[in-house]
């Protein structure tokens, strides 16, 4: 292989393949790309990704990304601090402020409760979400998690702990997405649309 | 967005971004990514950009990348290194290598003429390659460039300027690939194939 005369060009090469959804084929076109680069962008390349990687960190109050001690999202008065959306992951917060709508608080669980990949519920950021809790002056918890197995699951998990603090705890509604089709809903989709028939 | 909680992600996705084939969607899958490493990987992978970057560069008789002053294959005494193999880039120098049957040396050209682009041919390795064929000791040089617009008259015009020298020059037979199918072959591939038939 010509990329062995090159051997920091394959150890480069072998770093990009480590990245989830980039073969060993794409990770040489990125090593390539790489050298096209000037001096200044690699370096600014590698700056962005140590800088990251050491400034950005967990939230001390919901756990999202941050480089800040708590993020804008917890200090920000204007904010209901009493409603707490409970999410799998940083990029279930994106998706939901997208929305432009959510004017409470979140929490992040980084994971979902999932015994085959040994993903027990003390790995998930369930004890801060209690202290939370257990501070007062919070009235809802919405239990955001993905509609699957595992998703299901961590919510029931977690409303079973916040229900007996008195605390309202609910579950996003699920039925047909807008712009869908009926035609082309599955069928537990279609019959949660009907389940949770609202009047008009 | 939650990525605005911190800026330093932001970058990095920005940053990933610019690799090609590479949106903004996955370059911040990419980013999460990279915060989900340990401290040492992340260095690791910063390090790896650098370090190609500071210390790859051109062999200087074959144009080819590499991390010393001549690669390997232009040193290696047992290759012909009479006989040069023309490509536009180090990817092609891969591709023979994978084949395992070429016994010759390389140039890269680090490009096709191309005046649309404004790839005049003195932004081409193509004086270095005049050298090496004055240099004497050179019987033959095979153009290996892509049977495109672009790839044709680079060949063209590099064997222009060879054949005055006698040197022999040669261009990469075209026809059907191997496994493929006669009727998917386009009209051009298979004329080509059945000009340049061969008595069996």
């Amino acid at each position: 292989m010509a990329e062995a005369n090159a051997l920091p060009l394959v150890e480069l090469a072998e770093q990009f393949a480590k990245l989830p959804g980039i073969g060993m084929k794409t990770a040489q076109r990125l090593a390539y790309f790489v050298m096209s680069m000037t001096a200044e962008e690699a370096q600014a390349f590698a700056d962005a990704i140590v800088k990251a990687h050491s400034t950005v960190h967990c939230c001390k109050v919901c756990q999202n990304l941050t480089d800040k001690e708590v993020c804008p999202v917890c200090e920000d008065d204007s904010r209901d601090q009493g409603t707490i959306c409970v999410v799998e992951s940083p990029k279930d917060v994106s998706a939901f402020e997208r929305t432009r709508e959510y004017k409470g608080v979140y929490h992040v669980l980084h994971g979902l409760i999932s015994p085959i990949d040994n993903i027990t519920p003390d790995k998930l950021r369930i004890r801060e979400l209690l202290d939370r809790v257990n501070g007062g002056k919070v009235a809802e918890v919405i239990m955001a998690t993905n509609p699957t197995v595992e998703g299901e699951a961590t919510a029931m998990y977690i409303s079973r702990l916040l229900k007996p603090l008195g605390i309202k705890v609910t579950r996003l509604a699920f039925g047909l997405p807008i712009g869908g089709i009926l035609e082309y809903a599955d069928e537990v989709t279609l019959y949660k649309a009907l389940e949770n028939r609202n009047e008009i």
